[in-house]
């Protein structure tokens, strides 16, 4: 593959300047971070699984007319994403309560909410993530009231997809993580689903045995993480069925 | 005094069965606490400083309309309160940076907000009373819809005239905290603002020198706490000249 330019790398993923204006290239690394970066290890194999993953979801999203950055996945690790402007805010919708909730307002891991409940988290790893209000979001700028609308509701819609996506297949989804991007077009803007859905920003327990299919086996040392995220891909059929090369010219398109 | 019925201790104030149905007497104890009671001491004269000064602006508000719990002073350490049911969120007005804000957000200290934010936090000492979203609060029902438009609206009032009275006396308001309180007259309710206003409960700022004269003197140890809210005092004339003896008959009404 030719040289590229490099946009961004974060702790999971790295972004390249991609083949026409306005996309750019989405690559998975195998890097898993916890608690802010504090915790971190390589683990072989995250990164092609969540590529497929995040394909198979985002694709699901854009049929039922939710848009996604998604346009196609390349290869293994890679996928080619529409170029939008991040906004600073992680969108956590939760049905039932866990990790940080369960914590900070003492409601045990498990509970289920009395509704979806939107939380809105500001991104910056220097200061942990703070939980924001709306108040605090439209004093700051960070959002306008119609992108706090636009954000609700597509955070509305992935949850019901998502919550239909696992529900059957036999997994429960307790919360997730999107991340929503500001795509532009002349003057014209929308808000879109970037980033990533895969079990990194997801809390996925199999509903008979509530075994955790999710990114807190590695958080809090539960087993192996890859064979947690491929009993995920295998439920959905979207796992690999051997060793796959990359850059394989058939996944081109 | 005769024996009374104790309701109801908190760090700083305790509250007894009042003379009338519908009636408490809201006692100020001389107890300082901070960082959720880990800090702790006892600070002679400062009950009778908030007592005094709560009574000033909250007779303030009521004057401008805005309801509040107080009916009058009994005597140098009490108030004579309408009952209310508390609500179990702080309500936090901020007009510039400080404390857990400018922690949380990575924001100086001292930075003027672009306009007054709310904040809402739990009321749960074993929590450290946790910041609050308007969705969490819908979601678990700590208070409706219309309760959080009421509260807003009595905070921005308060607000309002809070700044107005300090910028009178070269103070400037950074950010308070009020309580509020559901009364019920058979089937009617209303909330008013209940609880107390006082050093305690907000950051004040000398205009000119910048000088603390809140309780952060105390949580941070610049100096004497009741040097700070005396001053407070004297600006608005609420000082007592004098040692004042408790229960003095003419302060009965």
């Amino acid at each position: 593959m030719a040289r590229r330019t490099k946009i961004y790398e974060g702790k999971a993923k790295i972004l390249y300047e991609g083949p026409e204006p306005g996309t750019m290239v989405q690559y998975f690394k195998d890097d898993a971070t916890a608690f802010n970066a504090e915790k971190r290890d390589v683990i072989e194999g995250k990164g092609v699984l969540n590529n497929l993953l995040s394909e198979f979801f985002m694709t699901g999203l854009g049929q039922i007319g939710v848009p996604t950055h998604f346009l196609k996945r390349i290869n293994m690790r890679e996928q080619l994403i529409r170029a939008v402007e991040i906004i600073p805010l992680e969108v956590v919708v939760r049905n039932i309560a866990a990790g940080s909730m369960s914590k900070r307002l003492g409601i045990e891991e498990g509970t289920p909410l009395p509704r979806p409940i939107i939380e809105f988290y500001f991104k910056d790893d220097a200061l942990g993530d703070p939980l924001v209000t709306e108040d605090q979001i439209l004093a700051f700028n960070w959002a306008s009231h119609q992108d706090l609308d636009d954000m609700v509701g597509l955070a509305v819609r992935v949850n019901d997809f998502m919550s239909g996506v696992m529900m059957a297949v036999g997994i429960k989804l307790v919360d997730f993580k999107i991340e929503i991007g500001r795509q532009f077009d002349g003057e014209m803007q929308r808000l879109i689903v970037a980033d990533e859905i895969s079990p990194d920003s997801c809390r996925l327990w199999d509903m008979k045995t509530g075994q955790k299919l999710d990114k807190d086996v590695f958080r809090r040392d539960l087993g192996s993480l890859t064979d947690a995220y491929s009993e995920v891909a295998r439920r959905l059929g979207v796992m690999p069925k051997s060793p796959t090369p990359i850059n394989k010219p058939k996944l081109m398109n």
